[in-house]
């Protein structure tokens, strides 16, 4: 079971990403994989939440600021990535960059 | 499958819940569906996505204001709904509500 990503004060920035996975998924963890431990060596990245059922993935990153979010975007190596998912993997996707504002945790 | 939300143009407000469930899981999935035919009966709802594998589950719902989000929470019923979440299903939870700034989506 995975544990929740765990965040600092707000403000902070959100990279909410929904898709659609189409029927042709060969590949698609271990790049999904990949393009994490991308993000989680960028300077600024905070954290990351994601879970996958019925056809729809959501995945939310979490970065100090939109300068480390564009960071990520131009690294070669997820570009190239997000090219493959959007030819063979996805159906469609939403991606939203949202700035946290407040937020607060509960644990038993 | 279900389908993708899809929101106006930003600026609006996302919520996004992550939580982990516990063992015990029973009325789960229907109060899960209680609780966002409330939200999708509010005014200023947009949409809402959700997700759930691995333990994690993450809902994001999508706003015209922080006044709608906050008459949501308001509601006495999804109020009690919460208190039970707390108590019985599960283990932890991050709620997050951040201002949607940009947005793309694509479709295949």
């Amino acid at each position: 079971m995975s544990e929740l990503s765990v965040t600092p004060e707000p403000p902070y920035y959100a990279v909410i990403f929904v898709s659609r996975t189409s029927g042709d998924v060969v590949g698609y963890a271990e790049t999904a994989a990949h393009m994490l431990e991308l993000a989680a060596r960028q300077p600024g990245f905070l954290g990351v939440d994601t879970a996958r059922s019925d056809g729809v993935g959501i995945t939310v990153s979490y970065w100090e600021s939109e300068e480390a979010i564009g960071a990520w975007k131009a690294d070669a190596d997820h570009t190239s990535t997000r090219a493959t998912g959007r030819a063979r993997w996805y159906d469609g996707y939403e991606l939203r960059v949202a700035r946290v504002e407040r937020a607060y945790g509960w644990r038993r």
